[in-house]
């Protein structure tokens, strides 16, 4: 079990994050991420992090990283149910997500996406009601 | 980190199982996946399993009874993304999973329980393609 599962649903993928993301582990979950994202010509991923309760620069940076190199392959990423504490941790430790969407659930996270992907095709000006820390 | 999320998805949960169901945090599952299911009256409950390489008996019976479970509250079960290695050792020991359904994956598995819920309404007699292992 040293390999965090990737789910696909329809045009998005999702990824729960249960464990602690330690080096190898974050660095294949990037990988497997990116794979996949082109493989499945996803334009979403939705990370969950309900389960995370402790953050630490280090994960700040992978979900950092995992948004820019969606990015880059046209998918967007959402960050969904962070904790409070661990939004408190990510600001005092100086990583505010840039680039990164976030949404208090999994429903919400997935109704951005879906909102996000029909503005692709029009302008891309506005993101519904939910966070969002892009630019 | 000692909680697996149950993530709500329209009208199911969705558990990914990720790390070994040890004793208590097996039961915390099981308590708090039948809560949801009451609390959200929910119609089904996915569990994707497709990070789990090795089963044991314990969890084996701890699906099962997360079925019976979720059968009384009016919610089918379907176990996703089980690896051939698994569903040889649950044979061999003896664990058929009856009263749970599988499919592939999660989009698979969704589709199955879309179309239980639609058969809800009329009779139950069929359950589409997917591999099924109820009576």
């Amino acid at each position: 079990m040293d390999k965090i599962p990737i789910l696909r649903m329809g045009n998005f993928l999702l990824v729960t994050i249960q464990v602690d993301l330690y080096d190898r582990l974050a660095l294949d979950l990037e990988a497997d991420l990116v794979q996949m994202v082109n493989k499945t010509s996803s334009k979403g991923v939705l990370i969950d992090i309900s389960a995370v309760s402790i953050v630490d620069s280090f994960m700040g940076r992978i979900i950092g990283n995992i948004a820019s190199m969606s990015k880059i392959l046209d998918a967007e990423t959402v960050v969904v149910g962070m904790q409070p504490a661990v939004a408190i941790t990510l600001i005092e430790l100086g990583l505010p997500l840039k680039g990164v969407h976030t949404a208090l659930d999994v429903e919400r996270g997935m109704n951005l996406l879906k909102s996000m992907i029909g503005d692709d095709h029009g302008d891309e000006d506005e993101t519904d009601d939910d966070d969002t820390f892009t630019e």
